[in-house]
């Protein structure tokens, strides 16, 4: 649970927004166990009361940074995505969404990954993964996609959209690790994965 | 660099692949930031001058978790897959080798990420990524099946290589992250996407 103001006033809004941005960025460049309040503190330019009067702790500010990415990303993703309600456009535009989203904000993915850390430790607040919901978007997608008969695929809809979000997320993660900061080849890999999963998934009839 | 006795005798050896042995599980499980040495020293049964005679620290001692099965993993695909020499089945045996790798040790793939995790840490003594093995196998396989007609895809080798790695990587880390110790999960999702590769690599020709 917070305390204090969490963004009742337009200012205290705006307070609590950029601790958040700035926070985001932080705990993508170090990791959620090296970031310390102080480091985001420094980065913000607030003092330390600020901070703490809109986020009891560390773990409190990382979920809540989680919680508005992924509502964020949600709302968005209906509004340009699920709103077309064709199952085949609404994959692609959803590929499309993921590259563009990592390509334009470096710390958008490792959101994701900060959700994942935060889960290993003690001080979890006990949210749910970002992923989990990506997975279950994907799932909807096929599965709506498949009884409509624009996209074929054998087994489970939750698990071929677990292989389809893992292999976005492993591809953001090894050219992270093999070519650190290099776009260009997250984008052209990506985009063979696009070609991929539209080759693999688009019904031949 | 190591000092002291790094398996020059019979029972220095002994001592030194069993310490390996422990500290690949430790670090898999706690992380590399997370794990001391005295975690590994407690695990080990050993004193403390006797594992400190092997390895002079904690980035060592990862570093040599890393080379030791990074060199036995490349041995064995060296012995078991590359001797086939026709890339269609070695895609196929490397796909089911990789499966069996991680179902049969859970700490076997979690080394890729010891790797990534110490390249990112001031004290990184500097080996090579086992990620950057895996995908050059891969690429070499891919260029070799393209040459001779038995492998079909657009765009570079490497990056197709790549693709396919993040892929394997990704699904490990995204099932770890879901649905934690649930091999059959893994086992089922691996198999659909060794299935996807089939149908997307393999020449129709």
């Amino acid at each position: 649970m917070e305390f204090g103001d969490t963004g009742s006033t337009p200012k205290g809004a705006a307070t609590r927004n950029e601790i958040l941005r700035v926070a985001a960025d932080v705990f993508a460049s170090k990791g959620f166990e090296q970031t310390r309040m102080d480091d985001i503190i420094r980065e913000v330019g607030l003092t330390k009361g600020a901070i703490y009067f809109h986020f009891s702790s560390k773990a409190m500010l990382a979920q809540a940074v989680v919680d508005e990415q992924k509502s964020r990303w949600l709302r968005r993703v209906q509004e340009e995505i699920l709103s077309k309600n064709n199952p085949l456009e609404e994959l692609r535009s959803l590929g499309e969404f993921m590259v563009r989203t990592v390509l334009s904000d470096s710390s958008a993915w490792g959101v994701v990954h900060l959700a994942n850390q935060l889960a290993s430790t003690k001080e979890h607040p006990g949210g749910a993964s970002p992923l989990a919901a990506w997975v279950d978007l994907v799932a909807g997608i096929l599965q709506r996609g498949r009884a409509s008969g624009v996209l074929a695929f054998s087994g489970d809809p939750g698990d071929a959209a677990t292989v389809i979000v893992a292999a976005f997320d492993g591809l953001k993660s090894v050219t992270d690790a093999l070519d650190p900061k290099d776009l260009d080849a997250f984008e052209r890999r990506a985009n063979l994965l696009l070609q991929f999963l539209e080759q693999q998934f688009i019904s031949s009839q």
